[in-house]
């Protein structure tokens, strides 16, 4: 959109512009490397090494290995699970907590996650991408979900923020204390108790 | 108790019985290594320099770093905050989260337990220790205390152990996203979500 002022040729320009092909060289390698070698192994050095790029042009699209590796989960995410819109609240995030923790456990992007949070408490970068750039695009659909619940009458309007924060602290706390089990019933539990649901009279 | 079925010369031998100014010197180190140099700087090598100890009797009574540490930990908590019984379950619970907060704050040993969280993300007998050990114990006092609001009426008697890993979950999301802010309204607030509290008709 912004692009329409800009005269053609410079288009073709390098520089702050990504070359597709670099940049889908990068995105496979950065892949192939997390599912090798988990966080812990991933490494911008190693990731250039293997996509036959440079070290400053990763960096100049991704400035930390945090942001590169977020880009790889977030797609990860994105091509394996959805946020379900059954019109019931307290099964529509069971379900979804349910696939959440199934791709914490299964995919290598998503075993990695708990990983990074774990740099975070020592990486204050780290902690400030998860924190104020992850962590709020990430309460967007989830807060679209209580408002939608809220206004078919499920839950109370209020809260909607803090309610979505307590969803969130309770999936890391399942994370962070491996203990992602596939309980369905003692999810919904937990997601009636977060969400507060309005118990039809 | 155990004791009284073993003979009294025993009493006076070493081995598995701890010495306690040996272990006095161990803890006065330990805490003052925690305080200098934080967890990344905290090892049972260093404590045993520091206290004049052998590293195998450190061993012996803390298997682990996190073991020793989570000794400190307890020991610096137990004398900074208690758990509050003023007979109003969200105005006591607001006033602990915020206590907690400021220890893990301000504490050096409070501090630390962030970065045992993260080391738990990688290290499995950090972890058992943590999940296992550590927040069991955890648990029994906050049961305590919403077991008698529930007797008192001001929250219901179901899911109150569901309610306190949801408080849990909150206080560590708010430690690891580094947001332990004194925002006593804000917190009352989650209280109030967390229990469920039955308000007066």
């Amino acid at each position: 959109m912004a692009d329409s002022a800009e005269p053609p040729k410079l288009r073709r320009s390098i520089g702050a512009r990504r070359n597709p092909a670099t940049e889908a060289a990068i995105l496979a390698a950065a892949r192939d490397l997390i599912a090798e070698r988990g966080y812990a192994g991933f490494s911008i050095e190693e990731v250039a090494r293997r996509a036959g790029a440079g070290k400053p042009t990763i960096y100049r699209w991704w400035p930390t290995k945090a942001d590169l590796f977020l880009t790889i989960y977030r797609a990860e995410k994105a091509s394996t699970i959805v946020i379900p819109g059954r019109g019931d609240l307290v099964l529509d995030l069971t379900d979804y907590t349910l696939a959440l923790w199934r791709f914490w456990r299964t995919n290598p992007a998503g075993v990695a996650f708990r990983a990074l949070v774990a740099e975070a408490q020592a990486d204050a970068q780290a902690l400030v991408l998860l924190r104020d750039r992850f962590l709020p695009e990430r309460r967007v659909p989830m807060r679209a979900l209580l408002t939608a619940a809220a206004e078919r009458g499920e839950i109370s309007p209020d809260d909607i923020d803090r309610r979505v924060t307590l969803w969130i602290a309770f999936i890391w706390y399942r994370l962070l204390t491996a203990t992602l089990a596939e309980d369905r019933d003692e999810v919904a539990a937990y997601m009636r108790l977060i969400v507060g649901r309005i118990e039809p009279r």
